[in-house]
């Protein structure tokens, strides 16, 4: 039996059986005790063997790691902190573990972890952030199919390179030591798709098809950024989750952002306590707090404009130059949802100079229906916007931006036929993740990162 | 109101409004019929607007593709096949559509509606498979949900190549024109990661390695080939799901796959009716007859030996040779699951050359413990084994096929610390909606499909 099941139980049980790895093992002449963890859930399971057990003699030379099975009865525990234990009737090793295994009970540094990904998700740590990770994924989908939303994969492949080609990482099947050439250049007709193809970094422009054909959809699919960036914050690959509405505009968007991220705090709350508890003890002292109050906050909303405004008059000194028409950063973000509203922040209405070319212009002229939703001690944790759904604006801002129109003819198309306002938003599933455990480096919330240099296992 | 919900009425409403896109419009003097639809449901509206109706001379002009809100009553529709219909007070163009719309009401081909993936899905095919796509996709997270397996990201890219590195995807960032070379040759140690890289075949090496740490666990994820098969059968990008469980033998496996299986027939059964009996009348004829079938049917179970007996004593002219040794082709498959046992056939214990490396050889040192899951009018739909979990005699294995053990230090390392039997499966998911909709073309069950020369939108 997995031992969240058996550890919920509300009365002794005789005759049950376990399986799993051995945290800690403590032999002595009369009594042997072995922390058991099946990574069913954070809690382990105290075995008690003493000399009735057939081979107890062989117990002393079970190592850390080792896996077993162990059947007996389950009765009150008097060690403190837990309620069960098991008596131990009988004890098989599965697989044992020498001592040169690398997860010894000591405390491990995260980095040195990170070189063992193959091994830490049986650790506490580590099979605290899955758990949360795979509870998070599957909420994410009962929000949605709750709604009715039409869950859709969009391709990880793309030909189309209009968001930032230098980021993109290229896939191709052509001999690299001999690519096949023509005047001089590149055949990219000759590679496996018969043109240049790299890896997506959003599933957003396939999304707004879809929408304009189920109404509302997300997806839910990995991501790639090809950028040189060392930072805690910055993997190559990742999952992102992007909602597409339509009939909707920006504050139908902000309405769906926040049910969406309270729904997700609030799940986690509820089906992840132990883990978070974890977390909040270890990780990020006031977690629970923080998401507490979350869940149950006010959600404000600010323009850009407004936002500018209260920085100019905060008083602050900033590291970097408060401006209308430059990006906020993070030291911005968070005063402005840690000082002034003292909770989530919607910012809407950025300047269409350093938003994307799709967003939805506003009458101003300066502005796009641009919004991004800021968290305490996080900064930016959902970024979205209502899209131009009016083909002659939308055309015309391509041109303005050097974009050849036809390169996205497809796009263009569902506002040729059809057309209808629609908004939708991008949540990045790690920072997520981050925000919840309060796991600091990307790479700790990633069963195997990819990073720049780094793509073992 | 999405028409779904409002289809399912069991009352007249008076005052609700719907928006959506315009199927097909008929036009009087007197009176306009409009079917809309919202692609949350197969079925569309039908909208009733007479002179009543202020705009009432512009309906005429709204063409087959608009986008429209239209508000109303909706009441007992006397007109056959539907309950209800809307009688129009207001009506609203969203978004018009003029006649070039791709789309007009007439039987289109496959192949043409391919070349208009962005907006097939507004058609009733299209709509109907995307549907079913979706519910199958939640179906999945249900299923391993409620037993606990835990949802693991295994990563897209990858730097280990043992699995065929011939239909890999290089991904890389380095210059093509110019890439850096070390003595003549390509130096890898510059590309982004460090290494030479490619596109994932298989999160199954990676799923095992999660097995050993919370038991049970699945992946559902995108998956590549860069072969260059066009058949309806292939692509180079599909979503698959594998699931991987510990303390597990080949038995054991089988029966996960067939409870899977079984479930998921019987939820498209229960929430995609609608859209399945369409599939029924206008896709395969006897459909909904087939999946009734399967979801009851027995599942039998048969060695490959006993397999390759019955093919010899079967009396039938096969196309492709019958020996022991050689792989089952689909004739001798569709043979075995029609004919012989007249339902799902594992088919287990195949001889060890034709299988991979890491299945667990048996007693007999000819054959592994592998299965394969046959249906009726497909063959096979699920693959899998137990996996080898004695650290020397996968060492042995691999060694026997000149694959370099160090290339795979971590995947040996769980069974060089807490070995345990663990055994797994992939689904192939495209294969599983071909199966359950009748469609016969992988490029009609995904939405932006990619195969040889074809990475369009």
């Amino acid at each position: 039996m997995r031992l969240k099941k058996l550890l919920a139980a509300e009365a002794p049980q005789q005759n049950v059986e376990v399986r799993g790895w051995v945290r800690t093992l403590r032999a002595s002449k009369e009594v042997c005790f072995i922390e058991l963890n099946d990574g069913s859930c954070f809690a382990s399971l105290q075995l008690v063997a003493d000399r009735t057990v057939d081979n107890f003699a062989e117990l002393a030379h079970i190592g850390t790691g080792a896996c077993i099975k162990a059947s007996g009865n389950l009765v009150d525990s008097p060690a403190k902190g837990q309620r069960w234990e098991l008596h131990v009737s009988e004890l098989t090793v599965i697989g044992n573990a020498d001592p040169s295994y690398p997860l010894q009970k000591k405390r491990h540094t995260f980095e040195y972890l990170r070189s063992i990904a193959h091994l830490r998700p049986r650790s506490n740590t580590f099979g605290a952030v899955f758990r949360l990770r795979n509870a998070l994924s599957y909420a994410v989908h009962q929000f949605f199919q709750q709604r009715d939303f039409l869950y859709v994969h969009t391709p990880i492949i793309t030909a189309s390179d209009c968001e930032g080609a230098g980021e993109l990482f290229r896939v191709t099947t052509l001999d690299p030591a001999n690519p096949p050439k023509n005047n001089g250049r590149i055949d990219w007709q000759k590679d496996f798709f018969g043109a240049r193809t790299g890896l997506t970094v959003s599933g957003q422009l396939q999304g707004e098809l879809f929408a304009t054909a189920f109404s509302d959809i997300y997806t839910f699919g990995p991501t790639f950024r090809a950028e040189n960036s060392n930072t805690s914050r910055h993997a190559s690959e990742f999952w992102m989750i992007e909602p597409e509405i339509a009939f909707a505009n920006l504050a139908d968007d902000c309405q769906l952002a926040e049910d969406f991220l309270r729904y997700l705090v609030k799940y986690a709350l509820e089906h992840c306590a132990e883990d978070l508890q974890f977390f909040n003890d270890r990780i990020e002292k006031g977690l629970l707090d923080k998401l507490t109050a979350l869940a149950d906050a006010t959600f404000s909303t600010m323009t850009y404009t407004e936002a500018i405004e209260q920085l100019k008059n905060s008083g602050q000194n900033f590291e970097f130059p408060v401006e209308w028409g430059l990006d906020l950063q993070s030291e911005h973000e968070r005063y402005l949802c840690e000082q002034v509203v003292n909770g989530p922040l919607f910012v809407t209405d950025y300047p269409k100079e350093i938003k994307a070319f799709y967003m939805r212009a506003n009458e101003d002229g300066k502005t796009v229906a641009a919004m991004d939703l800021l968290v305490p001690r996080v900064g930016e944790i959902i970024g979205g916007s209502q899209r131009e759904e009016r083909l002659d604006v939308l055309t015309a801002r391509m041109e303005e931006l050097d974009m050849a129109p036809e390169s996205l003819d497809w796009y263009l198309d569902i506002r040729r036929w059809g057309s209808c306002p629609h908004a939708g938003f991008g949540l990045g599933f790690e920072r997520l993740i981050m925000y919840l455990s309060g796991m600091e480096n990307i790479r700790d919330v990633i069963p195997f990162p990819r990073t720049p240099g780094h793509a073992e296992f």
